[in-house]
């Protein structure tokens, strides 16, 4: 079982080699602070431009050829700083170099400390779509110290949040709960929310790994923002926020379909516009919007299943919605 | 477990989409025989350029975008029809297609059907080195006709029979024998040999996939055979008769240490020379060829491991050589 860790990050002593992969920006902020805890035979240090435009195969190259440029062995050790794109980037790099080595994450970001860097699903993004490429490649520890987050703007925290919120609807009904009785204004509300998302994520991925089952479940509002981050250029909205439409959207499908109430679905939708999160997005044409869904990874066989809530912290996963109810439920965004 | 099967092709029905990988001589050679036998969903042709120096991530990248260009989704499957530069890049190219989907192998040299399809070893080489990107991904099943080795010429069958008395070295002294007592050239005898081969590495790989213990085993005669292959460019030798020199080297080495008697050693040698696999190799500057062996990416913080044969049959994994043992070693070949 993976070892996660919330709280400051503790000293950390390696009888082998280390290379850090960051991005120039996080550098900046944070790998000197990340050097003062580190004793190893040899610390390298990878950095690579920050965005996700970056996130691709070429990338994974540089990265490689870096990593044997430092002589990095079978028995050396990766250790991702940053966000979402550093760890899904440095996790991969890893899962590939000489067949695979160890790696740690420390991620950055809210989004990261509740999702990304926990489960295992690294990997790169290329001309056809978000992540396509990539490997289950489990990190050895994941470090999740709130003080990161001091220097996220609002957005970014509340992108994280937002995921958070994901977590909580579909699983722990006490959790959302939390979300309505608390501003997460101080450490020791984030560090709880991190812990819950961890402990709930590690949960399910201990089930299904691979996600052909239960783990699907993670993606609740993501068959509709996946769509929503293509139609943008992933310019508009950061994942978490697309995340934050994306549920709102399914929990329409889902009121549809009668597993939730109008009551529980203008609750989850509060919910998230109390933390800055965006509910709303105009649908400009539905019928190319259904279409896109069908682009999506997750769609095999040109079936795609949606992730719902069934109330607050149960979920339903549905497979056959006709064409027409989803129509119908993009009109209303339009 | 993976399923192999030893002898004619079967007739293969998917209920999925399949794409064929292969490189434009064997398509020339055998696909319209494969396509003969299959029935799919879909059936995608993607060719590869034959040879060692296609191998490599830019490639990988071609055979991604192609399948995605043929939408393959999760449940798809690959099929490697080719020898082992097809089946290590088909391979790898599954492991990170939507971060991974099955794949087949169907091997027409019989180095590929001996050893390199066996195993889930996959990947491609880059400029510090040979299979130094890759994945640890199992096939779903190894079909292995022989009647594909009639299109070999001489050289192409000594390289794989190279590596099957490897295995006979190792592991089995009666199946060393066998290569006393037959002349492999019918279908027969080669069918035996590599039903054979394939049980005994199929053994070692389930109780060691990774690599951490026994299934170092395989690379009897690779550490010398990986800085022959270096020196001259991947261009004098066929890999199976790189290996085939290099079992004779740590034979010397082995001798030396007093794991095997001078008779074993001559033995081994004429075993492999009855079948046209050269043994010797002139080695220019000890020292250099000694400093190359730590270029391997098998040799971890510095150290190599040797492998030896302890009689004809059984093996050691000596890691501790000095230097001027290895270099008197080296000095008898220069």
């Amino acid at each position: 079982m993976m070892y996660v860790n919330i709280g400051k990050l503790p000293k950390l002593a390696f009888n082998r080699k280390v290379a850090i992969i960051t991005n120039n920006k996080v550098a900046g902020l944070w790998l000197s602070a990340l050097l003062n805890k580190i004793s190893a035979n040899q610390v390298s240090i990878i950095t690579i431009k920050d965005g996700e435009e970056f996130k691709n195969l070429a990338t994974i190259e540089e990265i490689l050829n870096s990593m044997f440029n430092e002589k990095l062995d079978r028995k050396s050790m990766v250790i991702a700083l940053g966000g979402g794109v550093v760890s899904d980037m440095a996790g991969f790099a890893a899962s590939i170099y000489q067949r695979g080595i160890d790696f740690i994450n420390i991620p950055t970001t809210l989004l990261a400390q509740v999702d990304a860097s926990v489960g295992g699903k690294t990997g790169v993004n290329n001309a056809y779509g978000k992540n396509l490429i990539g490997a289950f490649h489990q990190p050895r520890a994941v470090y999740c110290d709130a003080s990161f987050l001091s220097t996220l703007n609002e957005r970014e925290i509340s992108a994280g949040i937002a995921e958070a919120i994901k977590m909580a609807v579909m699983f722990d009904k006490d959790f959302f709960n939390f979300f309505a009785e608390h501003d997460l204004k101080s450490t020791e509300e984030l560090e709880y929310l991190i812990e819950r998302c961890v402990e709930l994520k590690a949960e399910v991925v201990a089930k299904d790994e691979k996600e052909s089952g239960i783990r699907s479940v993670l993606n609740y509002g993501h068959t509709f923002a996946h769509v929503i981050e293509n139609e943008t250029n992933y310019k508009s909205f950061l994942h978490g926020e697309a995340v934050g439409i994306g549920m709102n959207m399914a929990n329409e499908l889902a009121l549809k379909l009668g597993f939730i109430s109008e009551a529980e679905k203008n609750l989850i939708r509060d919910t998230l516009r109390k933390f800055g999160i965006p509910t709303e997005y105009k649908v400009k044409n539905p019928n190319e919007f259904y279409n896109a869904f069908f682009l999506d990874k997750k769609s095999s066989n040109n079936k795609i299943k949606f992730i719902l809530p069934n109330g607050i912290g149960g979920f339903e996963i549905k497979g056959d919605v006709p064409k027409s109810v989803l129509i119908e439920v993009l009109e209303k965004f339009s």
